[in-house]
């Protein structure tokens, strides 16, 4: 097992990474604050992990939800059904929300823990890879507006995350494959070497091997965690994580929730970061092919969807929480583990960039 | 003009006290974030303030929505119709929000602020005595579920308050009193020489003498201000602040909320805590006449409402924030400004007070 700390003065907390945690009752009791547990999963991840964690709590008060799988459940509605489940079953302000699943799961529970009593503990026991290396840590909470994804939320963070990589065993590939896209977000931010081992490696990632699995996942959340400990509410260098992400949320956006994977828009933002970095003559033309292929060997899209235009893109992009004052900011690299903020980017250059890559005129 | 600041680190704020200050245009802009602002009101405070503060902002984007008056308003329906309208005007993170109004707008204002883009700025422009000494200054947002008062929202703090007394020249009578009923609260907490100040000028404060309101705003305020800075999240100290609200907010939730303001719920609260406080040996019989007196003076109410019964009051309480692991925190008093709190108070004695203070068995 490691362990890696999220240091925010009081608000510190543990990421446990390891194999069977799930099955570490002594760990998790450890981290629940009262003697009341509501447990947000979902019906793919209930199933398989659910009772035994119940079972673990047998000395509280449990009670349950099972939401709907994917994209499309995170609401405002869904939000309200867990705070209602919260008041019905009569808990209290010392009460913990456990997020058993997902990058969904995770998002909507910690910000229904964010908000119930104005605030109650939450853990994370999220059970894909983008979770694991993304969603679960660092404390974002959200639910989607219609107008724009992760548009409603908070700054939250959990008592701990506990990643048990055991659970990787069970997810589609298509889901392990989105999760390597943060993976390789997070290497094209910060760490070059990181990069490279991932390009060498891509294959025991794919094929599960434990520690190849291990290796990727701390060294991402290791990536993320310094960032956000640095910077907790995204007003500095937090906004580097989100390279791809203004591409990618527009994607999601236009296309309709749920039917690309968050990390498969984020694949195809990533390519477009980096051909517009090449287009501002801040990139290496090969970076870009080296991107594409790994991405490719990941089996993730490195080209839009069909049927999307520049437009409606540029529309939704202008919509994206890193707009100032009206100005677009997007995250380039100048390289490997250079990654910059920058407001200098004309819309033509992104229009460009989206047609070369596959949207209508 | 009077000034105090709420000492909260990088999150600290003044509030500014004193008659005129909504015509202080230079002192508005210093703290609005960013080129955009939604001024949020409603509909008996928008006619007679709205326009001269859009005047103020000609040089912004001024987007403005008017809420239906009273707590029946304090839905998560309406904070939800607030962000769809930030969506719809293209509001940017770099937003200002701008509540104008009593504690309802500022509390559903407040929250829509802590939730949207996970956090933008926002400006309390209080109208309402109570509003001025209580709803606008500690950070308190939320909005109200069906099944309990204030249950969804965050602890957010405005960039400033600013706190004109001459609203008060338009509020009504009934408002004026019930605002009162926060202020009296606020003495029974912290400063007893403030309460007998209060039982000496409560006919000023009733006939609208301005330096008699600073001073008791000030004072309230400055009350308030201390003991958030102590305890923001509210794991301590601030939970004193809750005198005569646990019974407040039980009567409210039982009678339907609108029936009766808040701070006339509270002032019988307050009534029902010093019975109890009597009644558990830690207060004298005295001081229960000389608040019953006060309250009487101010045109507030010190008996429950008819038709409610004990049973259903306690089930009420049970979901107060302030219970704990299934066990009922109270407030009580052991003399005028010394509260104290207290889980050493049996059902019985609830009951009792229940009773004795109009309450159906």
């Amino acid at each position: 097992m490691q362990t890696l700390t999220v240091n925010l003065a009081e608000r510190s907390y543990p990421i446990y990474i390891g194999s069977g945690l799930l099955s570490d009752r002594q760990r998790l009791l450890h981290h629940i604050v009262g003697k009341q547990v509501m447990i947000v999963s979902d019906e793919k991840v209930a199933p398989l992990y659910l009772q035994p964690l119940v079972e673990h709590l047998k000395d509280y008060q449990v009670d349950t939800i099972v939401l709907p799988d994917g994209e499309a459940t995170k609401t405002i509605a869904t939000w309200e059904k867990i705070l209602t489940a919260l008041f019905e079953h009569k808990h209290h302000r010392t009460t913990t929300l456990i997020a058993l699943g997902g990058g969904v799961v995770g998002d909507i529970t910690g910000f229904a823990a964010a908000c119930y009593q104005r605030g109650v503990a939450f853990i994370q026991l999220p059970t894909s890879l983008l979770a694991q290396v993304d969603a679960a840590v660092g404390g974002k909470t959200a639910v989607n507006h219609p107008l724009g994804k992760n548009m409603i939320g908070a700054f939250y963070q959990p008592r701990c995350v506990l990643i048990d990589t055991n659970t990787l065993n069970t997810l589609p590939d298509r889901e392990l494959s989105a999760g390597l896209a943060e993976v390789i977000k997070a290497a094209l931010i910060r760490d070059h070497d990181f990069f490279t081992w991932l390009e060498n490696h891509i294959s025991d990632l794919l094929s599960r091997k434990p520690q190849a699995l291990l290796t990727a996942i701390y060294t991402a959340c290791h990536i993320k965690v310094t960032i956000v400990a640095a910077d907790e509410h995204e007003h500095g260098q937090r906004v580097l994580l989100n390279l791809g992400h203004t591409f990618g949320h527009a994607i999601e956006s236009c296309l309709g929730f749920g039917h690309w994977l968050h990390g498969e828009a984020v694949a195809v933002g990533l390519v477009l970061a980096a051909k517009l970095s090449v287009k501002q003559g801040l990139l290496d033309k090969e970076v870009t092919s080296r991107l594409v292929n790994l991405l490719t060997a990941a089996n993730l899209p490195i080209t839009l969807p069909t049927g999307l235009t520049c437009h409606e893109l540029m529309a939704a992009m202008t919509m994206d929480k890193k707009v100032q004052d009206g100005q677009l900011r997007l995250v380039l690299l100048n390289g490997i583990s250079q990654a910059i903020v920058t407001k200098d980017v004309t819309k033509d250059a992104i229009m460009a960039v989206l047609q070369e890559s596959g949207a209508a005129a």
